[in-house]
């Protein structure tokens, strides 16, 4: 990466455009020191063009190939949104599929976190009591139950962390038998199992919905073998009226919270981390600092081996054939392109394509379209090789880097992640978003120092001291492992969980609803 | 409707089966009035065959094709679900759209209620101040308002019932360029005009968002012309950290309930109703009881001047051939069949059908098939003329009966029909449903008495006492006609209301997930 006093970043010898990363961006009439006059305002997060561009020839940055220029392109002025013609996707049919050699990356040994380890060999970042639905009809009921729960049980179970209400919009009203449910019904059985409840989630049923609630707890209760059903069910004969429902659901939580009150933080290998990667409101300094800083964190968890998970189909589409040479088999391979191929014709039916991504907040941060987007999005997935993939809301199978298949709705990709079972969730932004998950920690990482600044109390880590110079990749790659690791042992409190700021769960269900 | 001594009903003339009323059910072996020896037990709300019904000969119920017999049925055996053969759907290009000549219904003059009056003329049965969302990542921060207004400001304006957070899925991370966009897009603009909040609905966007949170509130402030905007954007430069934007928030949500402060009842017109109606867990009494009740209420608001709206496009699209004949002219007709067509796509694309409905719990509650289902569920429109078709989430444009096409999914249908601009909702049920809405009073009808008493602080209204002879139709409607009346008035309170029991708004979302 060539650093132009901070003033601009140009990441590969072969770009013709760079980032303005100096704060107030360039002004016309600017001199580089490379020699390079400024001849137009060009705006912070912003491209300026080191070379003049012609028409209809190749606008490259990482070294790929971002875009067409629309028009004559002249040595130093802004590369805006509209003078870059995007290109065509890659074409899965075309890309090779190889297994690639594992490079010969050095193990690393002897970092721990202080977890909760569960019956099934998982481990909890936090411990809380989970109360899910088998449909939303339930939802008022859930949310005063856990009003009430909160108020009146939970200060006497002190190892506690919380109660949380997994409220969803499934259940009823939906195609359940249609080929796509799959995905929603798996979700919702798989979050059960999130290593952070602790085995201990309850269900909270109506009685005539689609989705019968024993499906979302298949297994039985290793205490009694099945006798303390999880279930409750408000539609049962024995409920007379809500004070009943409400009485049998606080004694069936009190229950839980003593079992998950007998819950104590132990140290865990760094092995036990499973950590999700996302990233919301990003601008072009995503791929210059906070992603990269986040992908050598995420070498630096499957080093210590430990899983980590990148997602967002949309967002690595454009990216795919730089993906495809990091996969450990063929089987894994196409695995990757048949998640990219279900993901084209999902749009296709909807008469959409790739062009609904970036958003305006993206292009006003400086991303021109989705390739530039998917460039930086997929260096959060820093360099290891990729282990597995998995379809929306699969549970994690292997340790090391996992591409697990969800859209890129922010809200959606984290509920997919929990799903998947990750403990901690790490989440880089440009733009900024308040985002936060009452089920695992999620650590927020600034791409830029303006913002890192502003939202002080929002932002756990500033990765735009990168761009300032003031730190290297390496630098704040290693800073972020450690701050999982605090973050996972419960020493370090996220700002999230510090304000109490949480996002519902929202499925993901490509099926009809009825 | 022919009460064989509250044992069985039978509701047509032509009709080969009757349900079974009598709270347990009958045993074989029982002898009826009109000498039917019952020869298989037959439990409550099931049907039981009236005459021997040949294999492939069709079962009749209100005087409509429900099915064929799968196999040979005696007299007085259990028409069980399996025992149903479900018939084809109506074919929509055959069916004649013909206008009608609206009854001479007898106007009804003077029934009032107490609103409050809008500027724009429409009249709100509740004082809320709503605050809604461009997108679902500021949902941590508009719940943390929330609770902070309702605790530290509300108490001060003693004229406003409540404040509440319209959050939801939707803003980002979706194809907001799909053409099924408009869905979501046109529901979340046309909540915020809802008569319950008096126009002063703020919106806090985030400012990276697809949906620009300024298409939310299309109209400028009355009082100020555009000076005070109702928006609040998250990312905007002002805001140093998260206490600067609650402050922020909280002030304008002061300036906000000043104004609705000064709101009070008025005595209104019964014209200015604009009642949703809907159904869940619907039973086979639902067509017997409860909607029947309703659909004599809806005659009479309508009657009065006002307008009802009722929905669920799956669950009338069997009997879809009975309501063409009841539209008020030909491009009503055209309407009607559009939505009934679009939704037939909608599945197919899905690779669904019909079948999904109904649910394990109808099927438990005595309904075979989504035909019976939908011949139950019209009963609730009435006999009134349909006047008009709105797509989902359309404005609601003329007084009389409408059908605004919705999915049958409670939650997704409330908040449509919300946004079409309802302000009292009933719901029917059989099964049982907590469902609450905050920004609408809901008032829940049981279809029968099992469920009426058993849940006596959820049920608002017994239409079970229509099947035990206690009621007549008539006399439960003008009940419940009266009964909205009080709601609507602030009079008396629903269940849903008085325990504080809400479901979260879902919006109708046909387009891609990006």
């Amino acid at each position: 990466m060539d650093r132009e006093n901070s003033v601009i970043i140009k990441v590969h010898e072969l770009d013709n455009v760079a980032v303005v990363v100096s704060s107030g961006g360039l002004k016309s009439g600017d001199r580089l020191t490379d020699g390079i006059l400024v001849v137009s305002d060009v705006p912070h997060g912003h491209k300026i063009a080191l070379a003049g561009i012609g028409a209809n020839t190749a606008i490259v940055r990482y070294g790929e190939v971002i875009g067409y220029a629309a028009e004559d392109i002249r040595r130093g002025s802004w590369v805006k949104e509209s003078l870059v013609r995007l290109p065509a996707a890659p074409l899965l049919e075309e890309l090779p599929v190889v297994a690639r050699v594992a490079p010969a990356f050095e193990a690393l040994t002897g970092f721990t976190f202080e977890g909760f380890r569960n019956a099934d060999g998982s481990v909890g970042t936090k411990n809380v009591l989970g109360i899910t639905t088998s449909v939303q009809c339930v939802a008022g009921v859930t949310d005063y139950v856990v009003r009430r729960i909160r108020e009146e049980l939970l200060p006497r179970f002190l190892n506690v962390d919380d109660v949380v209400a997994l409220n969803h919009s499934y259940g009823c009203g939906v195609a359940i038998d249609a080929p796509a449910a799959v995905i929603p019904i798996r979700t919702l059985q798989n979050i059960t199992r999130n290593p952070n409840f602790g085995g201990e989630v309850m269900v909270i049923g109506l009685g005539c919905e689609k989705l019968v609630p024993e499906r979302l707890v298949p297994e039985r209760c290793s205490d009694c073998g099945g006798l303390c059903s999880p279930v409750l069910t408000l539609q049962d004969a024995e409920f007379h009226g809500f004070n009943d429902m409400v009485a049998a659901i606080m004694s069936t939580a009190e229950m839980h919270l003593v079992r998950l009150n007998k819950r104590r933080r132990e140290t865990c290998s760094a092995s036990d981390l499973v950590v999700g990667l996302q990233c919301g409101g990003s601008d072009a300094l995503s791929g210059l600092t906070a992603n990269p800083a986040v992908g050598y964190a995420a070498d630096l968890i499957v080093r210590a081996g430990g899983s980590v998970m990148f997602s967002e189909v949309t967002e690595v589409r454009d990216a795919i054939h730089l993906l495809t040479p990091r996969v450990i088999d063929e089987t894994v391979g196409r695995a990757l392109l048949s998640e990219m191929s279900w993901y084209d014709r999902y749009l296709e039916r909807g008469e959409v394509d790739r062009s609904a991504n970036p958003t305006p907040g993206n292009k006003e941060g400086g991303l021109a379209n989705v390739v530039e987007k998917a460039l930086g999005s997929i260096a959060k997935s820093g360099s290891s090789p990729i282990v597995d993939v998995l379809g929306p809301g699969e549970r994690i199978r292997r340790k090391g880097l996992t591409f697990a298949a969800t859209p890129a709705s922010d809200f959606i990709c984290g509920t997919l992640q929990l799903a998947s079972g990750m403990n901690v969730q790490v989440f880089t932004t440009g733009r900024g978003t308040p985002y936060g998950l009452a089920m695992t920690p999620v650590i927020k990482v600034s791409t830029n120092s303006i913002l890192g600044k502003r939202w002080h109390d929002l932002i756990d880590f500033d990765a735009g001291q990168i761009a300032s110079g003031i730190k290297t990749i390496p630098e704040a790659g290693h800073e972020i492992f450690s701050l999982i690791l605090d973050v996972a042992s419960g020493r370090r409190q996220v700002c999230s969980d510090r304000l109490g700021l949480y996002n519902d769960l929202v499925l993901f269900n490509p099926a009809p609803i009825t």
